[in-house]
């Protein structure tokens, strides 16, 4: 099993880089755009300096390099640390009836992105990728996932079906989702289940991830579509469990 | 009222196209890469040689300028007429306990072509959009929607809020999802709601359209992140909906 975190070192957007500032994430210092001015860029770098963090006012080449395609806005935190980086997958499966979200090969950074903005927004306890056969934390996935990122303990593991071996001697229940099955997710008992797998855009989940999830359900849908959008399932399955969890009567946001 | 509904005249993409062949649309013709093989594109060749539909082979370049930006695979189908058209809000207003989907200025295609692609699964009796606020029914917007986009009634209005008088009139209920409430989608009864109303990505629902609706309600999210992107939340609602409306035991998606 391979502890280590995922995440992407650098945070770009205004967005995105506001919500790491307000969430105190450890950030090593920002880069802005030296030309660019707007009201929402001056807002950033006044809530960094209130912080303290070190501002490198930099030719847009450079921030355009270092977005890697994702929309940067005109400014890019580097990240100071790995966050979540002292926590390993197996304290998390120690805690009392944990969540954690599986995505089995996810090849779309912007589905990868939405999923992981659902799995915090939800407050899943890890998010589990698959080492080879996923979209990275890539700096579009990451804007995607608007701090969802860097929110969340995220494992990429070398082989999940052995990961769902380990899962399982930990007696926590799984629930693939899929469309070849009778069950639904409202006859799935989430107060029961800590492990949601969803699978890849086009195969779905793999024959073998498949073979280890204790149960198959699907989101029922009347209309002649064959299927949702992966993160738009995620989404839907995530917040089933929490209605069922009933930590609907508890929560703030 | 503008009774006209939108629709794309094309269809890119392989399983866009397939779709679309499978699901009786009137398609009036294919075109296809006259250099592209690929096992997928022989598949959807085969199918509508045997419904008779005409096939052009053509240059590359000639799909690239029909697709205006989205991924053609080889592949684009020429509609023959609108669906629905003979169809009227008013007509679907007068159903029994409709189900309808108000998406007030969504700007980005992706999220726009994912919630027409949530909509048709599940099933709703129409989507309303407004006629100059939000982006249109383009080629890139049909591919994402899967099928979606030509499923569904679609109708665009030139001023929501009257478009919202009227069905008010019509004694339907209307919710409008927003994070500024306390009431939850769970708390909300939608077995009395025909009318759910999603807002823009960044500025969320107009306060014109919030103050006609005659419920607010959100999604109680317990985790640290703002909101969800729009076509998660839309799926969220759309099948919490259903759910509670208790089609899930006579469908068969």
């Amino acid at each position: 099993m391979n502890k280590n975190n995922t995440s992407s070192r650098h945070i770009a957007g205004i967005n995105s880089v506001l919500n790491a500032l307000e969430r105190k994430n450890k950030i090593n210092c920002l880069y802005i755009d030296k030309n660019k001015k707007s009201k929402r860029l001056e807002s950033v770098i006044e809530l960094a300096q209130s912080k303290n963090i070190v501002l490198y006012r930099v030719d847009k080449l450079k921030l355009d390099l270092m977005a890697v395609g994702s929309k940067h806005q005109g400014v890019i935190a580097e990240l100071d640390e790995q966050p979540h980086q002292s926590l390993t997958l197996e304290a998390i499966l120690n805690r009392d009836n944990p969540l954690i979200l599986v995505l089995d090969s996810i090849q779309d950074p912007h589905n990868l992105g939405a999923c992981l903005r659902s799995a915090a927004a939800a407050n899943v306890d890890a998010v589990i990728l698959p080492k080879n056969r996923s979209a990275g934390i890539t700096p579009v996935v990451s804007k995607v996932a608007s701090g969802g990122a860097e929110m969340l303990p995220i494992f990429t593991e070398t082989n999940l079906s052995r990961t769902l071996e380990k899962i399982a001697d930990k007696q926590l229940w799984s629930v693939a989702l899929t469309g070849h099955t009778e069950q639904t997710i409202y006859d799935t008992d989430f107060q029961q289940i800590s492990i949601i797998i969803m699978g890849n855009e086009e195969k779905g989940i793999s024959q073998n991830l498949l073979q280890h999830a204790d149960y198959h359900a699907r989101i029922p849908m009347p209309g002649n579509i064959e299927s949702l959008n992966v993160s738009v399932a995620t989404g839907i399955v995530l917040f089933e469990a929490l209605r069922q969890r009933q930590k609907s009567t508890t929560i703030t946001g």
